[in-house]
Order: structure tokens, then sequence, then C-alpha cells
């Protein structure tokens, strides 16, 4: 059973194998209310998950230990698990679909896991990991549906209310529910008046859903830029928890996790995966208007995002922020009209990244022709004004 | 003069201004040290000018102060001093050229400061700050050439003294040399034992250059996308300590650099921009063969990269550490090429990630026709090995 005492037990024991992480100020994103991060994506594999699997690792017997850990994921837990198991001296197999990022295998084959690629998805690997644990006698070392997992998670909790005098509330990315589990038993023991939220993405929502209908809830299928947290089902022991002592679960989109991905790498200078920035999505979107005016800290879980996809991600944002915008205007084909347009642009204050002429195409004019404009902006209102006055001289914008 | 008793001062004053930023661990990159990286990246404004721009501000007289302070420059000093003068409560002015990009005016205006737009380069700019000195008695800044800026800078070695025991050498990156002054001068003061390196763009190599020939000198224009150390001429003052307390300084290129920016995202989930990966990429690249075997400290001096250059550092990253590769591969134009091509990229492990197939062109065959493949790969052997099982299925590869 989870207990106060055991989280601090564990607290002990991770001592020894992983980073106090830093909490940074965030004085920037105007958000209104005074912000902390607890930076575990700086954690060693990049990401908290490495807490749960090495306290869960180190409850086993020796026997258990002699004979090794399985586990199943193409992600974070398999990081976790793998250094876990490195750091304590025993073997481990890693079951991951075949078609996981290469970055992800070798980054968990780099910590000397085993790596079994099994052939088709998820849940192919899952079961070819059941197997392994029924031939070998390997324990299955759980993501999220665990006690000494969720005691591992809960060590943040811990260490949050040590580096941050006087919190108001935790935000924290929910998947399974391990760390909000974790993270919400432990602050509730010691203060219940800090409140703890937690966040899921829009594509996977199903403690969300769970706990708003009172049961457990399986999604067929889930869809997020927040892969880390991409669940479709939570757990017994982490609804239970997550009923009993989370406040309140939101979500938020991708667009909104693309924008605080941004948001943290402009402002923060910190790299942080989909699911790690579900938070500050939360916050900036105003999905907790109860924390305005609070001292808050958002729990960024991971920073193991694929480089392309961030560069995507990076597109998105910039978008979706008022700060890149394409315009399509209708031009006549003659002479001076493309050094209209742009005067118009550069009075405006906007740097053009990109231009694409074209000529007539269906709908428009015969004699007309098509500008498309790529451009570096301020936010929506600088937008809207150049808009208004490419419009006042004439222009029209499709 | 510079004293050991001015930089402590410094450290004293720069208390209630700045963060002391985390020392953070970096266990992954495979680079014969142990390595340690100090994170100014994660300082106020995102970078350790603040430091250099506080200190020089107090130690103004309140005459001068109530008369306020100009400076010049695109980048992180004026975000310094911005910040600098809004925390001291004097105004501020600072002259930027027009084409500053968008971010880090907006960024500078954030923080209260009077903003001077100067039609023109830097050049421009910098004599309309000069202009505006003298028209209203404003104390001119200077980015790095002054005995306040350099100790204010000089505290970051302090800090890192006391948070590395047994700290064997330091790599700081050079522009006009105000930084690696201050650390090197309060280094060699405390423990002239330890090792102070500067690192210098192969397109700014102005210290390098002065150094080696014994003299100042200038470089007619630089180019590197490290453009917080793109500077033309080492000041005087840094000039000196430089060639007297720095051990060495050598010089990176572009690809580099942008390989050890993609290195910190990746590895360490931070967010350096050119100029503070420098340090790192010379580690990374082995132009620091003495540091093998020893712990030192590199100082990711600030994140603050425009995220569009970003981006495109990220797809240069990816090529130049063979992480990402394009094959131009010829084919007869006939069917089931192109299922050979990809069965032999496939059991190779590579991700396809753009295909272009197109038709004779001149120097190929009439009924040839070529395929270009984009792939994620694991690294350059990795590659060789594709391209091998290429050649012996009889593809040419241009």
């Amino acid at each position: 059973m989870l207990t106060l005492e055991k989280i601090k037990h564990a607290q002990e024991v991770l001592k020894e194998a992983i980073y106090k992480t830093d909490v940074i100020r965030a004085d920037k994103p105007d958000c209104g209310c005074e912000l902390y991060l607890k930076a575990e994506n700086l954690q060693k594999t990049g990401s908290f998950k490495l807490r749960g699997a090495y306290y869960k690792i180190s409850q086993l017997s020796p026997e258990e230990k002699a004979r090794g850990v399985v586990a199943c994921s193409a992600g974070n837990h398999a990081q976790g698990v793998a250094l876990a198991a490195l750091r304590s001296g025993i073997p481990a197999v890693i079951c991951l679909p075949e078609g996981a990022p290469i970055s992800k295998v070798e980054a968990t084959r780099s910590y000397g896991a085993e790596i079994c690629l099994v052939p088709g998805v998820y849940d192919d690997a899952y079961n070819r990991a059941l197997q392994l644990q029924k031939e070998h006698g390997y324990t299955f070392i759980h993501p999220f549906d665990d006690e000494d997992v969720i005691a591992g998670q809960g060590t943040i909790g811990l260490e949050i209310l040590s580096q941050i005098p006087d919190l108001d509330a935790i935000v924290v990315p929910v998947g399974g529910g391990g760390l909000v589990s974790g993270v919400a038993f432990a602050v509730k023991q010691v203060n219940p008046a800090i409140k703890v939220y937690g966040v899921q993405a829009e594509g996977a929502p199903s403690m969300f859903n769970s706990l708003k209908d009172g049961h457990i809830e399986a999604l067929p299928s889930v869809s997020t830029v927040a892969d880390g947290i991409a669940v479709k089902q939570p757990g017994e022991r982490t609804y239970c928890y997550c009923r009993d002592f989370a406040d309140e679960i939101v979500t938020v989109n991708d667009d909104e996790i693309a924008t605080a991905i941004l948001t943290l790498m402009e402002k923060q200078k910190i790299v942080a995966e989909g699911a790690g920035a579900t938070p500050l999505a939360a916050v900036l979107a105003g999905k907790l208007p109860a924390i305005r005016g609070k001292r808050v800290c958002c729990l960024i879980s991971g920073g193991n995002i694929d480089v392309t996809i961030l560069s995507r991600v990076i597109q998105r944002g910039l978008l979706t922020s008022g700060r890149q915008c394409t315009l399509n205007i209708e031009l006549l084909d003659k002479p001076g009209q493309l050094v209209a347009v742009s005067k118009i642009i550069a009075a405006c204050g906007a740097n053009v990244t990109g231009v694409h002429h074209e000529h007539a195409h269906a709908g428009s004019d015969v004699i007309g022709c098509f500008l498309r404009i790529d451009m570096e902006t301020k936010d929506f209102e600088h937008i809207a004004n150049i808009k208004a006055e490419l419009g006042k001289a004439g222009f029209r914008i499709c």
C-alpha cells in the first residue's frame, strides 16, 4: 500500500541513482501566475521514469533480481528500466514494437539492455514481454500501475515541496496515471491545501473520461503529439489514486502543446517532449482559471522528443501563436504590384521569409495573378493590422 | 584594474539580480572526458551578459545613473543591459540595426528599454549610440572591453569552482573576449593549475588571429552561425587578459557548432545558441586533446537562438552526424526497381523519410531514371553499409 513513509523511503533509495533536478523560475510567459518549472527533462535518461523503475527494482528479492526484469515500451519507460537495471547490476530485456524510432532504440540499447524488436504494434510487443516473463521468470516492470513505481514517481512531489516554499498548486501530465498518483498522494499527505492538477492530451483522454464517467474506460485509439501520455486505459490503482487525490484533470490539444514546447525552448531554453509540455500548455491556454495569482509549479516530465518532430512543432507553434503567417493575395498582373505589397508589409514591420508568385488559376480573374507571402510577425494583432493595411490599399486577401 | 577582490565584490552585488545557474553533468556525449555544463543559457535574459551589465551599472555614480545608459547590440548584450537598467531603476536606450530579428527587438523592449532602430548595419547603430551618449550624457555600456563588465562575467568562473570540485579545465566561447578574460583571470587567481581554453568560430577568428600574430587585428568581415561571438576585433583590455591568462584559443566551424547544438538538445535537453555551443563543439571535434581523461566544464554562455535558425541547425546537424542521409540512385526505368531498393534499405534498418523519382536527365542513360531517397540513419558506418548493399545489388549511387 502507498504511504508517505514508502515515498520517503523511495527518496532515500533514489539518492544514489537520480539527479535532484533544478526548479527553474519562469518569469517570461505571461500567464497570470508565479510560475516555476520542475525540470525532470534534465533527469538522467531525459525523463522522470527512472525514479519509479529504479525504486521498483530496488524492492525485488535477490532471486528476482538474479532472474532479471522485462518491460515493454517504445519511450521513456524503456530507458528508465534499462538504466535502472544497469545501475542495479541486473539483466533487463526491453520489448519494443519494430517501428519504434531509431533514436529511442539506440538510447535504450546504450544503457546495456537487451533489445527485443517485435513485429507489429505496441500490443504485440506487450504480449511478447508477458511471454518472456513466463518463459524466463523475469519480473515485469509495469510503466505505471504498480505501488513501487508510483512511490518512485511520488518522490518528485516531495522534492518540489522542498524546493518551492508556499506553493499553491502543481500541474502534472497524465498518461497511465503513475506520475500524478504519486505526486498527488505525496503532496496531499504533507499539505492537503496544495492543489494537484492533471493534464491529458485531447487525443488520449483516458483518465479524463474514466473519472468523468466514474469507472475505468478504454479508448479504442489514441492520437497526440504527446506520445509519452498516449495511453488507452488508466490502471486500476492509478485510477483510484487519481480519483481520490488529484483535484481536477483537464485536456489540451496538439496546437496548445506545440505552443508550450515552443515557449519552453524560446523563453526557458529547455527542450520538453509533448507530454512534458502539457502542464504549461494548460496554464497558457487558460484551462486552470483557479491558479490566477497563485504560486504554481509545472512538472516538465521529460524531454525525449524526436528532433525531426521538434522541427515540425516549431513551425506549427510559430503559426498558432501568430509569429509566422502566410497571406494569399490576389494581384493584377501588371508591373509594380509586388513593390506595393512589399512596401506595406515592410512598413508594418514584418519580415518576409518566402514569396511565391503564380498566374491565374480557377476562381481568379484571368488577368489576375496570385501572390503567397510567408512572413515573421509579432502576434495576431500584428497580422490583422497588416491585412487591414493591404485591404485599404485595394488588395484582396484570399 | 581587475583583481580577484573586484570579482568577489561583483559576486556579492550580483546576488540580488542573477540566478546561480545549475551545473549539469553531461554523461551522454562520448568525448573521452568527465564533462559538465555550466548552464548560463538558463540565466535571466537567456545569457550571461546580464552579469557584466548589472555590475557595471551598479558602479556608476548617482549622477551617471540619473542620466541613464546607452548600448548598441542586436543580441544578448542588449537584453542584459535592458534588464540590468530596469532592475537598477535607471533609463536605458538600446540602439539596434533596423534589420535585427523581431524576436530580439521584442525581448529587449519587454525589459522596458527604449529601442532606437537605426537604418543600416551594426556600425551605424554603434555610431548612433555614441552620438546619443554625447547628446544626452548617457553612459555607454561596452559589451566587453570594460573592467567592470569583465569582472561581472568573471563571477561565472568563481561559481563554477564552487560547484565542481577538482576541476581540470574550463572551456569558454570567445567573441570580443569579455567572458574569457573574466573567467580566466578569476580562475587563475584561485588555482593557476586549472586550464582555461577559449573557442572562436572559424568565420570570426579575431582573437585567435590577434594572439597568433602578437597584436590586435581587425577582420574585414565575419560570418558564422554563432552570431553572439561574431566580433571583428578584440578589445585592448580583453586582448591582454586573454594573452596573459587563457591557455589556448581554438576554432570550430559551423558544422561542428551545429552538431554541438543538436547534441545539447538531444542528450541534455537544453537549447544553446551557436556561441553557447562552441565549447562543446571544440570538445566533440577533438580540438582540445589535452582534456582527455580530465574533469572539464563547458560554459554554455547563452540560449538565444532564433527558432527558425534552430530548425535549420537541426537539419544540418542530423546530416553532418550521419543521422540523416540523401542518396541519389540511378535506376533502369522498369517495374520493380523501387521495390528492390526499398527492400535493401529496410533490411539495413534505415527509416525512409522522403522519396523523389524522376526521369532521365543530362548525363544519365536515356532509358534510366533517377531516385532520390531521404532517410534516417544511425551513423556514417550505417550509411556506408547501405551504400555497399545497394552496390552489391547492382545499383549505381551518383
